[in-house]
């Protein structure tokens, strides 16, 4: 019998990557009853929005408005992604707790995403990091494509090294590698999650990881057999990314929170609370996301 | 970097446990033509059908046809289900190469699957071991709901070592656990696959998953982990079952073929060739079936 971390964080990044996947914009309303929702199900982290331009991402530009009518309640904190300084800016002029410098180690990725080269944004995301801090701002920072893009083909693990290398030194208190296209799989979770622990043996780390090749949660199982403790999912298993091709959806909250409760990894969270979110979700967009555990069959 | 099997045996019983759980029935020349293309994505042996009653399986009541116009060729091995001495007769008036003999450790889903209880289809099976030894054809096991049943809850491990121990003795080739329901999970799978080595350290066996609550390829990995080289698989993730409630498909074929090749572990699959064939089933069914491995897109 393997031995499984005995706790397990899962941040909720659905009302950020799953509704900026889908092209109906919900309220501002819809969105509070959405985290509301997380929160009763025994969220404590959940990535709410982004800080983006919301000319091309416009099902998350009301940002500032959704962050003015959350609750915020003790041990609840909330994220928001952001690319530049600009993004950094308005993050900080918002109660949000907590701000995600977000870059991609694939340089077309980086482009398509951000208009900046792989270099620059690093760079920027240095100050980013920097401007949290002079702020006083908790700050973590995500690597996207960190195990490979469909755009642009394999990442180096070099390039993980060095930009971990740069963000920790640069003050992140987490880095989190992103699996934005779903091309992980198991080997690579072994040498990447080494890389993060030759770099920053004590620092926080966690993986943000999609489905699109199925390997989700055998990657995750992998994960939790090397003492990860922190992922980024989404409730219902929404998501993707608007500027990469063919990518499916984020790890679903409900599913991996099951594998981990079957692990005796406990995640405080109640399933069948998280699987009646996606329930309400699917009514919202009108169609069916991939979790598997579903609201009043699979959540005894 | 954990150590994976150097090659893993797929045993695809999607024109089995895939077919039966559609409502639709394909003709004999699609059956055979969905077996054609099994046959030249590298898939060696193939569960084709069973010999069961057509009024509660009509879906395969052309098992006998279907057999007549396989193509039987070198090196490959059809497979079909039975449930009783009456479909051992039938299977060994055909040509088939090898006959699986099928029961349930739960009670419930043994009487609603076959009207026989535990204790009967487990005396029965010895007696279908005993046709198949006379007549010199190779048998194997599947023991249903061996990680337990959603009609009857656990099914204790004790059971299962008493049905392992006893049709290893009356002459099976190999023991298949199946998680009918698809309730399995890593640490069931470290218990369960430690009992069929205490039994007959050194007999075949192999696992039959469902993915119902998305553990499927994160069960995979755990058993590949414990050296096991053999699973059944569907082609496209079809399957079910048709006697117990919310049972979801089959581990598919090529999602489990691309993990296998992702941890160095060869099964001989043309990941692109099965994909096609899923495509022509989604076409045959009017449907959509769970395979994230899709044809011309991820199979690269």
């Amino acid at each position: 019998m393997h031995h499984y971390p005995e706790g397990v964080d899962l941040v909720d990044v659905g009302p950020r990557d799953g509704f900026q996947s889908e092209n109906r914009v919900l309220t501002t309303q819809n969105k509070r009853n959405v985290v509301l929702g997380l929160l009763n199900a025994g969220l404590r982290e959940i990535q709410v929005t982004s800080f983006v331009n919301p000319d091309r991402i416009p099902q998350l530009a009301d940002a500032e408005d959704l962050l003015a009518v959350l609750p915020f309640r003790e041990g609840v904190s909330y994220l928001a992604l952001t690319l530049n300084g600009k993004g950094v800016e308005r993050a900080l002029a918002s109660p949000v707790h907590r701000i995600e410098v977000s870059l991609s180690l694939s340089d077309a990725h980086s482009r398509r995403n951000t208009g900046m080269s792989r270099e620059r944004s690093l760079s920027e995301a240095e100050e980013m990091l920097a401007m949290c801090k002079r702020a006083g701002r908790s700050a973590r920072v995500s690597l996207q494509c960190a195990f490979g893009c469909v755009l642009e083909g394999p990442v180096p693990l070099d390039r993980v090294r060095e930009a971990v290398q740069t963000l920790y030194r640069a003050g992140a208190e987490e880095v989190v590698l992103a699996d934005t296209p779903g091309v992980a799989d198991p080997p690579a979770i072994d040498e990447r999650i080494a890389v993060l622990r030759e770099t920053a043996p004590h620092a926080a780390h966690a993986l943000h990881l999609h489905d699109t090749r199925g390997l989700g949660l055998a990657n995750v199982l992998r994960a939790l057999q090397l003492g990860v403790t922190r992922f980024d999912t989404a409730v219902g298993g929404m998501g993707g990314c608007p500027f990469h091709p063919g990518a499916a959806g984020n790890i679903p909250t409900e599913d991996t929170a099951f594998l981990c409760s079957r692990l005796g990894s406990a995640t405080g969270l109640d399933l069948e609370g998280v699987a009646r979110v996606t329930a309400e979700l699917e009514t919202m967009y009108a169609k069916t996301f991939p979790a598997k555990i579903r609201s009043g069959t699979h959540t005894c």
